[in-house]
């Protein structure tokens, strides 16, 4: 880690905790619109669900790169049908504001504490598959104090394609091993090694809820692991 | 300013006072390379005077789109060269290291407390020329606490070219009337208004030393302007 000059944040599930944040927008909506018998978390992980179908669209070329808004969006149309809920039928604000959910979610409890510690050591930016204008508005929301905001905008690129880890390093005039990845998730971890950056696994055992065990599929020997933020700067700050 | 939804802000000249910081590394390099005669003030303003030709080239189609931190590479080594100071002689590291000197500027004395506070009633983001980098490095030397660093990298454009302004608006989802910028120059305002942004204006009488008249080309009646970012913060925060 010693020659690390910045650290890049995987955001949701790392730094937010997003399935809380989505149910507990989800839940009067999906009530007001007759379904209110769902559980709003599955519907949750449901939207979740279709996140990595429609960036692998992208990834793949079969569709020209466009904003995790857009995504989120139509995935809500999508999963809501698939629920027995007509999206024609919701009012249009009332439909955007429930995607925009998104910019809603509380950071993990240590998150901004870790994330100020650690910004006094080294530059601390958003690697996230977010967009600019969804970053910031979560920033705002959750007062998470980045340096920057780089990521799927930035490069066009939608994680785990390696441009969107070698093009943060090259817009920031570093070397791939000068940048490491704070991640909750061994598959952007190991697209990152690959790319040669430096890895850290943060765990999230709640990412997913209580009952869902860790996802260890690609877990390697990462150059550190921590707890939390916390745990992370008292190693490193 | 009823339906503006981020501020955006001019950097250089408006939020940090380039000249004297400019000045404050060069004096010494300059009596280090047998120059301590030249005015050190004086050459920060060469430097500076080569910014707008060196970005014409660019903005002409000439050259294709490099970062604000080449540019201020390549024309220190002209005003070097300007000056009688070889830089083929000067060792790299102590050149390159000048070269970022654009990477610690004061904030001018209003400009972390204004933003501060602006900040709690606007997103507030940078729109200025500087790379992401080059604004990252600057913005941890001064505490500016943007939200989002936007502007010529995020747009592969230099202002007042019409795609820095209305890429901004597009990257954050809104219509230029929602997106006001915050700059101490006519021209810059001037070419943000004939895009349909909202147009501030700060007085920063002091940003080309205490000797140099304000610059009253292109001046207009733009939709605000005050002394200071704690003026505006005063008047719309």
């Amino acid at each position: 880690m010693r020659d690390v000059k910045f650290l890049g944040f995987d955001v949701f599930g790392t730094v937010v905790d997003w399935r809380s944040g989505v149910a507990r927008e989800l839940a009067p909506f999906l009530a007001r619109h007759g379904a209110g018998a769902l559980d709003a978390h599955a519907v949750a992980d449901a939207w979740r669900g279709q996140y990595q179908p429609s960036m692998e669209r992208i990834r793949s070329g079969a569709r020209e790169w466009v904003r995790l808004t857009v995504l989120h969006r139509e995935n809500l149309e999508t999963v809501l049908r698939a629920h027995g809920v007509d999206p024609q039928g919701v009012p249009a604000p009332e439909l955007a504001e429930l995607s925009d959910a998104w910019e809603r979610l509380d950071p993990w409890p240590d998150s901004v504490a870790g994330l100020t510690r650690l910004k006094t050591a080294f530059p601390i930016g958003a690697l996230s598959n977010a967009n600019f204008a969804l970053m910031m508005n979560l920033s705002r929301f959750g007062a998470l104090p980045w340096d920057i905001v780089l990521g799927a905008e930035a490069t066009r690129s939608y994680k785990p394609q390696p441009r969107t880890y070698t093009g943060a390093a090259e817009i920031l005039g570093l070397r791939p091993d000068q940048v490491a990845l704070v991640a909750a998730h061994h598959s952007d971890l190991a697209a990152a090694r690959a790319c040669g950056l430096r890895t850290i696994f943060i765990h999230r055992p709640l990412e997913r809820g209580p009952d869902r065990a860790a996802d260890l599929r690609a877990a390697q020997n990462w150059d550190m692991e921590a707890d939390s933020f916390i745990g992370l700067a008292d190693a490193i700050a």
